[in-house]
C-alpha cells in the first residue's frame, strides 16, 4: 500500500500515487493519470463493433503504454503481480482501435477486436453468465425508499 | 485500507476483504462480491441499446444492494465518502435495465437507460473527450517488441 493512503478516511482517497513501476509511458499522459494505492488504473475492453463490454483489467502506466504501443491490450495481473498480454497463450488476443481515458484519467476504454471469448471460462464476455436479480428503473418514476441524493 | 492488504506484494491482492460498511446486500451475492482493500468494486454504466460505455463508478455491498433494488444507479463516492444517486441533483439520472457481474465477482456492468449527459462535464459519456494515440492493432500481426507472455 503506498503511503499516501494512510490518513484517509476509509473508502476515500488522499492524494494521487504514482507509479508503482519504472515505465516509458509518454510523460503527458503519466502526469494527468489518477492511479489507485496500488498505481493501477480499471480498464475496459470493449469490443469496437458489437458495443459488448468483454472484460475489465487493471492496468499501470506499463501495461498501458505497451497497449498504446504494440497494438494488442496489455494488463497488469493483480494476482500474479505481471504483466499480461490478453491472449498471448489462448490465442483469444485483443487487437486494440481505440484508446480513451476518462474525464478524471482514473480509467482506461480500450475498443478492441476481440478474437474468440474474452472470457478464461469460455464465455465471449466476462458478464454473460451471473446475471443478478435487479428491480428495473422506470424513468420518470420516483424512487422509494430515496437514498441520500447529491 | 483493510489489514488483508498488508504483507502483500505491492499491487497483488492477498485476501479478499469484507464488506466496508453495514448493508442490506443479498447474502449470497455478498459472499461471492470480491472487494478491494477498501471494500469497493468497479461498476461499468453502459447505455442498454447503443452499447456506450458511459462511465464507471465504485459500489460497496450497500450501492450493489440499492443499486440492484430501487431501480436507479447509486454509487460509493471514493473522495467524497459517501453515497452518490446518480442524477439526483443534474437530473442526469441512471435507470436500472439489468446488473451483471463478472466471472471474478469482482466487477460489476450495469445496462442503464441513462437521461441526457452521463458525465459531470457535459459529455454524453465520460470517455468522449480524451481520445489517446494508439497503434491500431492488425489481427494475425506478430506485435513488436513483444512483452512477456501469459
Amino acid at each position: 500500500m503506498a503511503e499516501s493512503a494512510l490518513g484517509a478516511a476509509p473508502g476515500t482517497m488522499a492524494t494521487m500515487p504514482g507509479p508503482a513501476r519504472p515505465s516509458h509511458l509518454n510523460r503527458a499522459i503519466a502526469a494527468r493519470l489518477k492511479r489507485d494505492a496500488d498505481g493501477l488504473v480499471p480498464a475496459v475492453a470493449q469490443q469496437h463493433d458489437t458495443g459488448e463490454v468483454l472484460m475489465v483489467g487493471w492496468m499501470d502506466d506499463e501495461a498501458l503504454h505497451r497497449t498504446l504501443t504494440t497494438g494488442r491490450c496489455t494488463y497488469w495481473s493483480r494476482s500474479r503481480g505481471e504483466y499480461w498480454v490478453k491472449g498471448e497463450t489462448s490465442g483469444h488476443q485483443q487487437w486494440v482501435r481505440s484508446v480513451a481515458l476518462d474525464c478524471d484519467a482514473d480509467t482506461v476504454l480500450v475498443q478492441v477486436d476481440q478474437i474468440g471469448a474474452a472470457c478464461h471460462t469460455g464465455e465471449r464476455t466476462c458478464f454473460d453468465a451471473d446475471v443478478l436479480p435487479a428491480v428495473v428503473g422506470v424513468p420518470g418514476a420516483r424512487t422509494s425508499p430515496a437514498p441520500s441524493a447529491t
